[in-house]
């Protein structure tokens, strides 16, 4: 049964069978798929519980966006007269929606590992309650790390426009909420919301990580920071840079979890685009510049610069 | 009012008072972040006037991807029929999408620094005629960014392959609306489109840039283009490549605002992946070639080759 | 009519002729861009044909997600009640979308360059059941490749977090789909799923690779895989690494097109961040750890460990 279709110029065959004819194939893969489900060399997640939903906890964000910075990021504008009632209802909603979320993720991870009952259903509202009770105080220091970028970037038109705009505040402020659920012990969510920070901003921020105030990271792509690192206050860092651990023997995931493995910046200090720190014994006494590309595996004292003595360049 | 809810297998506390118990505690908390909202230490946009939203920008670029490059991104196929009708309709709503959030982009900077009046009405029109305006001259520059990228890499099948799918591209035509508007002089809107494209990309040009004919960016991820980059015709540069700011004191922002801070880059330069080029007074003559991973901070006479020595390599 | 809106403080002038006196120069606007696109300087698609949608090719991925890794990411709860209709329904919705968007891309590409008949409909469905049929043997591969994962990355929490929000799984899986369709000869929505990936992940892999088992990207920023690499099994990459071509002369789209220029890297070696390596006939042996921003350009025997000479740092 093929038919011709007439296409100015052209000319397409086409088999009217041909969609059933491969269509009854289906029900053949459908049931290998399932099969495939019951082997050991397939990851499922077939199960009576409900899991965490990676879309929620981007909605989540969403909506924390919103009171976080009022007004900068909300459909309806706000003014002094429905700010009360928008404030109000969007804390509800994320209250509900984060309860559920951080419950789903508790009970997930108890059936998976048969771990002891941790009152999912409790915990979930009171973890809940606990983030948004620390949301002045992210604010703030939110605040510290607006002015800190600003004042050190020249391309910076006004405060707002960091706000509006700006991938490093973003992957920053996701990080510290998702700081505040991993102080909380809650699985999964705090490392979802870091990696959908990642994905939008090519900053990669464990939730482990602990940074301090007036935190600036610029432009930011190719950012890594791992999960033991400790950041004073006053830290200025760039694209390219990464905090991370030492080499590792193929099986370190074993040894070396939960083991400090990242190195600690201390106050006021700046890493230039490209350069890499590695190791949980390296301190960067405050004060320090490390230069642009520099690769630094020992601790560098108090008030240092350090660049990377120039390769000589080859001119042709 | 403790109750057990029976999974195969499982058995899970849930306390039915639980939610409400926490639920209570909101107001509370939506009183503080309230209260904390007049404090300094908030950034808060709580006004009677719209602001600018992120959410149209981005709309805006997704309507002025379907005509700049007709047929390629419409929902629905064009046609010789129908072309007219569509690129009316979509130019129509391009105008009056653009014209808004140029307007309120300028009224919020009026209202926020108490700049004088603009007429943001009026200026709104008059800048989205002009971007429509120039859609022709820009549809020609990225028609020869096109023809270069394909010239230029054999892992291209075609010219709509690179429309299709190259990041490298997305990031240059969205450059080249957001630098329109920054000559234009309309705040945020240019610095919200490049992040957007830096997002999607990972390609951090900023809208301040003066870029050439026939420019192409491969791979892309980790560039960064500042503020006061020149670089001229059929300029190419791979991933990881920085056109950068030399370093800069903490208080730079104040100092160094809107002076030239970025190198110039002459025309049919190559520049290979994780390059950084440095300063304002830098200037990389004309057919030059800058190796990988080559940190340059000074001129570069025309028609000369730069490679890094080697590094000696350590064999174990 | 000029007016004067009064709002608390401020006043704005606003010109209600203002839009009019505007939109009426839209239609020169349109007149011009439409008798641009007939230009040779303007790329365009319009045609009676459909065309490959990058919408759609979005949503298999994620239809794809929900029945490679089940349960994961369904809106819906699995259970083992409702997953085989889940199941079924979620194949059926992929076979026709898929097999839609192969047609389109062949039939584009004949009509495009005027290749000969590939009997676009039949191959579309042929090609969709052909991917649907390896779902099982990808599962597997990436059963494995979620396991090295784990067992390497002290920071993973369990498998079920790489799973849900490691990037490194979501590049290699969306990877390993495209280079069955680039196997199968699909035009254009191999690059358009990777490129996908790139995007959200900034991990640039080539669906043209060849790529083992046990496959581990950490991190993942930056990495780009050119299209003629081969990766044996158990190899583990970091952020930044480039798997890349020798630099080419202007013209090399033409010339190279379809030659081995991209590495060859054996079983069980670990490329650390930054690194660089580079060439067609370049083979890093097998059990060889290349160290962080190493930048190579021949082969490496097996079982060596390359490290970069340390630049001296210099410190002030």
């Amino acid at each position: 049964m093929e038919t011709k279709i007439k296409i100015p110029g052209i000319t397409c065959k086409t088999d009217a069978d041909s969609v059933l004819k491969h269509r009854e194939k289906l029900p053949e893969i459908v049931d290998k798929i399932l099969s495939n489900c019951n082997e050991k060399t397939c990851y499922n997640h077939i199960a009576y519980e409900p899991i965490p939903s990676k879309e929620s906890v981007i909605k989540i964000i969403e909506l924390l966006k919103e009171i976080i910075f009022p007004g900068y990021f909300s459909r309806e504008k706000l003014d002094p007269v429905n700010l009360k009632y928008s404030m109000g209802q969007t804390v509800s909603i994320i209250f509900d929606m984060l309860s559920e979320q951080i419950c789903r993720s508790i009970r997930h991870d108890c059936f998976r590992y048969g771990r002891e009952c941790r009152n999912c259903d409790e915990e979930g509202n009171e973890s809940a309650v606990k983030v948004l009770e620390s949301i002045p105080d992210i604010q703030n220091i939110l605040a510290s790390d607006v002015e800190a970028a600003y004042e050190g970037d020249p391309a910076a038109k006004s405060c707002d426009e960091i706000i509006f705009s700006y991938p490093g505040l973003f992957a920053v402020w996701v990080y510290r909420i998702a700081h505040k659920l991993f102080e909380l012990n809650v699985p999964f969510l705090p490392r979802i919301m870091t990696e959908h920070a990642h994905s939008i901003t090519g900053i990669d921020i464990h939730p482990g990580a602990e940074i301090g105030r007036r935190f600036v990271i610029d432009h930011g792509t190719g950012v890594v920071i791992g999960e033991t690192t400790n950041i004073g206050n006053n830290v200025r860092i760039y694209q390219g840079v990464t905090l991370g651990a030492l080499s590792l023997p193929k099986d370190a995931g074993e040894q070396l979890r939960n083991k400090k493995r990242h190195p600690t910046i201390e106050d006021d200090v700046i890493i230039y685009s490209g350069a890499t720190i590695l190791g949980g014994d390296t301190v960067i006494g405050t004060r320090s510049v490390i230069g642009g590309n520099v690769w630094i595996t020992r601790s560098i004292p108090p008030d240092t610069k350090v660049l990377m003595e120039m390769p000589k360049l080859i001119y042709r």
